[in-house]
């Protein structure tokens, strides 16, 4: 059933489908360490489900995001989202899949592109009597871990910087896909849960064509208020 | 000139070169978190220094320790503790390039690798001023890291443990020459300091051959007290 829902504490309602599709924490932490500058012009935003990122970018700064989601009822929902909140002239959904935004763009037209891909393998954690949707925005049914980031190289520009959140089991390939593809790992933000000792998620920023090195900072949330601060207990 | 110190507070003590080398906290973090099994007969410590890793090491567990140091000043200091702690049985240094423990061992002969290698590329942080010695213990004057994790790949066995201390910018760079000689990641610990946001040090386990993926767990280090303890001040 389709609801409207708050945006969290952004100002903002978003469509859901409890069945379906529903926006996660994932898609908050990855908003929130997402750095716009004021010379950046375009964002592309991979998988963007029902586009609570391209929502609240949106709403905070001048620029136009283009979200990709290749599935016709949850990109329906982002697009009713947009015109609600009356962000149609800052944001454009296309119902695609992300490797076609190469018919739709040349190459490094992109100051940005940001993702929150499907985490897991088809084969890991696989629960079948899980949602057809549900599965193909948490598996790598459609897309897969490497052709994300091909395709983020593709569009994007030089220097052009390309966010993304996955889980940490993952860091190996990632780091080796992005090295291949041009993307060096430039600050990395391990995510940590008050009760367990190992990271939940982490964020990445990748810089096109960037010299190599990167930072490592970490944070600590906490579930219930969907807060998070650096692990001296700073607020951020 | 060569003083004996305490090697922290393991009950051993430590030849060292006040103007040459000194032992740093990096090889204690490498020997705490080095696992070693019960199965685990021989330990290859490359890089070695003054031996400290060696020393703890092989106070603590019934294993077969060689040390490889490519600075015979060194070397020398690092056999004289290895006899003033009455280890000869256990450790063996030998005062070697790591690269020529292809010409001393047959491939896969070994448990577990350690190193604790020179940080810095030749062209970064060169201080004209330090010593030949400290030069070549801490930049890339006579092995690079591409060639530590080759060498650390010839030497240990298949399903066998690498474990390695290094500065986090440089996770890039490992995690990449890693895969391409088979040592998966399975582990990492970053080290942060009481007073930085961004993470200091970085602990990686390595098993060749393993299957992909990794635990990510952190540590807020007390320089002070050299203790540390994980991000939820659980003391470790």
């Amino acid at each position: 059933m389709v609801v409207l829902n708050d945006l969290f504490d952004y100002g903002l309602k978003i469509y859901q489908d409890e069945n379906k599709f529903k926006f996660s924490l994932d898609s908050l932490l990855l908003a929130e360490f997402t750095n716009i500058k004021k010379s950046d012009k375009k964002l592309l935003d991979l998988c963007s489900g029902n586009a609570p990122l391209p929502l609240i970018l949106a709403s905070k700064h001048d620029i136009e995001i283009t979200g990709v989601e290749i599935q016709k009822d949850i990109n329906d929902l982002a697009e009713k989202s947009v015109k609600y909140n009356n962000l149609e002239s800052k944001i454009e959904m296309l119902n695609i899949n992300a490797q076609d935004t190469k018919k739709y763009f040349s190459r490094n037209s992109f100051d940005l592109v940001t993702c929150n891909p499907p985490f897991f393998k088809i084969n890991e954690n696989s629960k079948l009597n899980e949602s057809i949707e549900k599965r193909i925005a948490r598996h790598e049914v459609t897309i897969t871990l490497e052709e994300i980031i091909e395709i983020a190289s593709y569009n994007l520009k030089d220097n052009g910087s390309f966010y993304m959140v996955h889980r940490p089991e993952r860091l190996e390939e990632i780091i080796n896909y992005a090295s291949k593809n041009n993307l060096h790992v430039k600050e990395i933000e391990f995510i940590y849960s008050n009760n367990e000792d190992y990271a939940i998620m982490v964020l990445l920023k990748f810089i096109k064509k960037a010299k190599i090195g990167v930072k490592i900072g970490s944070r600590i949330i906490n579930r219930d208020t969907k807060t998070y601060q650096n692990i001296f207990n700073r607020k951020v």
